[in-house]
């Protein structure tokens, strides 16, 4: 059996934002065993799961990934949108679409370390959508 | 409950290639709830999401990926099937092996703007071959 | 229904390495059909399938991925745990924290030069858990 959750979050600027807690909140009900699984319905933004405890950690993905996809690569075609919008869309293929995490005994089995990001790539976003699924 | 089905599409030049229509077309029977998971079954090539509509931006992901994982690294020792082969194998692993989407009213819960790509790393390629998997 | 197995590999030295069989190991028991996922619970290592015949193609993803995310990249704040530690978590994130395998007639339907690596990140690292997950 699988059951959907509708969820929004943001507007978030420019960066990697936790949002563990909020998807957590989302789902009524916990299944004893099954699969949670957080699609987000956009192509410049991504989502994936890292260390969840220190902000320097959030800080340095954002460096990163900027430096590795920069605005104005010599050769890019879709610019009309903005010079962060193709450089957003090529971050939220390296970052993902979705998160799956196993729940095991009601509760999803995440490391201690592990957080859930949402991974903002545009300078100016709206609130974004995602789809929560929990599998059992 | 678990249903597959098997799918196989091209030859494709090399590059990004939407293939959201053949993958719907494949699915015989969908479920109200449920998931939609895509598997691409080789080692250089991947599958993704992202934007559907305009073709320059699969023109600007070839580029990118080709300036990511280059031709010619120094230091690679796997060449022997041809310079286009281990920079494949690389961007395999950057774009990913399975895409997963909710199925909600008896269809994929896609964000307007989201496709399903066919990253065709390899410079002459074969059909490749996919598993495509409906949980309910 | 979704039955999970926790299994545990290494420690391994930094680079990528096979453990399909040991994955296989794990599992008691194979349905007919079904989803084989495995999560990483660790946010300095990775997950991924690749070309499982070559141990070439390993050395390779561990030369690209450490110029890709190199240590000392200025501007790095996350840097007390040593300057391996914050490109292990970009890293990770590249490669991503989770595989799923459609099981198909009680086995993964990997095509056949794919097998699942642990991508280790740090130099000197612990054992690594994982979750794997079966859904029928």
């Amino acid at each position: 059996m699988v059951t959907h959750y509708s969820f929004s979050a943001g507007p978030f600027p420019r960066g990697f934002h936790l949002i563990t807690q909020q998807v957590l909140d989302a789902v009524e009900r916990w299944p004893e065993q099954g699969m949670l699984q957080v699609f987000i319905r956009h192509t410049s933004a991504g989502i994936c799961i890292n260390e969840n405890a220190d902000a320097d950690v959030r800080h340095d993905f954002q460096l990163y990934f900027d430096r590795l996809a920069p605005e104005n690569i010599p050769g890019l075609r879709h610019v009309i949108e903005g010079p962060d919008d193709m450089p957003a869309h090529i971050k939220s293929v390296l970052s993902g679409t979705t998160v799956s995490i196993p729940i095991i005994n009601g509760k999803p089995a995440l490391g201690i370390w592990q957080g859930i990001f949402l991974c903002e790539f545009r300078t100016k976003a709206t609130r974004r959508d995602f789809i929560i699924s929990i599998i059992e």
